[in-house]
């Protein structure tokens, strides 16, 4: 039977790196046997704000539940529409009403990307950062007070759920299972933040009684960072409420010399609902119409798309293609930002013929 | 007339570093004429509290209101103390009731220093992190509800007041423009923290206005922690909020290689209460009685305490005789964690000699 996967390719280099994101899913599926049926939405982008009002119709979520997951470019257009309402009126509604509560992030050192950390090598680096992706420091909950005046007060709530803490720790404790040196951290602040980062350390803790072969360690947020630059190679699975996991799934890549070509999986585990898989980057206005963006997230990510779907091998060859192409260095094929001359298409085309 | 200093060398190396903290301020103190009176106390140490049960005497406030500055080694021990209550119970008090509103901290390329970056250079790295210090996510407002239970969940607040963030922009306004480049980089993450950050980029916008001359520039703080990796040369002065200024301030000195060295200033710009000067590492258990450790962080937190008292070009000096010492790169003479074999003595003797 075919998995059907909604695709919304938002906007700017969006719409430029998902056909070829397509393209490479297309190539993988057909040399694993693998049916996907494509199903392509105009909604989820700024200029479809622009013609209705709202980045999503009334109905999104009826239109959207049935598939098998969302491909999702990137959303966002600063001078068409805030980022705070077409980010809060698509992408993290998606997250949300899915209740996609994993958000995944391989950070790893790729042949032929120069990391901005001196003297690393592939292999020395290759780590995952596990978000929780619905609750914690990302609430509605809080207002202001004496608005206006001197005395003006501003309070926003963080919320922290058993349920919710509880289910991307043991998402994050089974993804360490699954790895080679079976190893996890945890990002915490319980030294500062003193009533919401105790009780995360506190279900580490319980958590981590049911997995005794995981080596467990904990830094605070601020020195986890640090050794984020100093020390890469001590990561194997790394575990964040909402925040500290945003802050570090863009400094990993970073760290990496990938935040361009990063891919990220928004993980409904249990399969409830459709997961959406999107490249870390956003719709980069400065180069988008230029054919120059470099297309390896979005394919990336649809790797990440068909392990979710079952097909770890497949995934696992796609990434293997990226890497051959990557290795082979050829100037006419990659994009500039990766030292080439080439094209989103020719860059695109060259990981669909690899595998 | 004689500045009054009082001395807190706390726990560990906190109890190494500070003779050569006070070395180094009396040669500085002898060659610029100025004058110190230095008196110890034995409070804010984990000792201390083992003793007594608590971490300061009851009138600690009446004890030290009156010095000109709180000159502060390292606290904590987590074997004897757990950290939240050491921390808790005195530096976090120091800056809470002196109204230490200021967290500043240098990230700063040292000479003979290795950074973990890529091709950088003394000079190409130079900036400071203003942190907000008192309130924020560090609030003591929160709590829990049905607890113990499947339903249980964790509330904390983040608090911000207009007073709390107008006066942390003003100071770092205020700093970018004694800079040459006059820039000022705001963190922020109003994309996903709705209501508290937008809140502090409209207090920014609103300060911006006084200082016309100043460039300001904000990033969201997951992409701002890429570019301290990335880009570290296009900052000056960057602002941030309690928590995104404690991950800053950690992670900029990381770049620099400079987080075992780092300096930090908890400032109450008006002189109503002493500021502190404290040195960034922490007590360092593991090195802790061996005589190795580094004393620059307790000494150029010494000049940032010169400066702080009046003094710039002491301490401007005494920041040059550190780096004199590290570019001789005398082994006898620099410790372990810089490439020598020297002790915590030889390396602050050398310093005092070369005021
Ligand atoms: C020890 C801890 C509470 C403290 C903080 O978070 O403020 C430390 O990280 C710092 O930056 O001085
Ligand atoms: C755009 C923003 C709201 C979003 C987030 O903070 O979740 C982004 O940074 C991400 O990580 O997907």
């Amino acid at each position: 039977m075919a998995h059907r996967i909604a695709i919304i390719a938002g906007d700017g280099i969006g719409t430029e790196v998902m056909p070829e994101g397509i393209r490479a899913l297309e190539a993988t599926a057909k040399r694993f046997n693998i049916e996907l049926e494509f199903t392509t939405f105009e909604f989820g982008s700024c200029d479809y704000y622009l013609e209705h009002g709202k980045m999503l119709p009334d109905d999104w979520f009826e239109q959207l539940k049935g598939f098998d997951a969302l491909f999702y470019g990137a959303v966002g257009w600063p001078d068409k529409v805030p980022d705070h309402i077409s980010l809060w009126g698509s992408l993290l509604q998606f997250r949300r009403q899915f209740d996609q509560y994993i958000n995944l992030r391989p950070c790893k050192l790729m042949p032929g990307i120069k990391s901005p950390l001196a003297g690393r090598e592939p292999g020395d680096i290759d780590f995952y950062v596990v978000r929780e992706n619905t609750e914690g420091e990302y609430s509605s909950v809080g207002g202001k007070m004496f608005e206006g005046t001197d005395r003006e007060v501003v309070i926003q709530d963080t919320v922290m759920t058993r349920t919710g803490v509880d289910r991307v720790l043991k998402y994050a404790f089974e993804l360490a299972q699954t790895r080679p040196r079976k190893k996890l951290t945890s990002a915490t602040k319980s030294n500062g933040i003193s009533i919401t980062m105790p009780y995360w350390d506190e279900r580490v803790v319980e958590m981590a009684k049911g997995y005794p072969e995981i080596a467990v360690d904990k830094f605070h947020i601020d020195i986890l960072t640090a050794n984020f630059v100093l020390h890469p190679d001590w990561f194997d699975v790394v575990v964040g409420s909402n925040l500290f996991g945003d802050i570090l799934s863009d400094l990993g890549p970073a760290c990496t010399g990938t935040i361009g070509i990063a891919p990220s999986a928004n993980i409904n585990p249990e399969g409830h609902f459709p997961s959406l898989f999107e490249p870390v980057h956003g719709s980069a206005p400065d180069i988008a119409g230029k054919g120059i963006a470099n297309p390896i997230g979005q394919i990336w990510s649809g790797a990440m798309m068909l392990e979710h779907l079952g097909y770890k091998e497949a995934g696992d060859a796609l990434v293997s293609a990226i890497e051959e192409v990557l290795s082979a260095g050829d100037s006419q094929v990659l994009t500039r930002d990766v030292g080439g001359q080439g094209t989103t298409e020719s860059l695109g085309k060259a990981i669909a013929d690899a595998i």
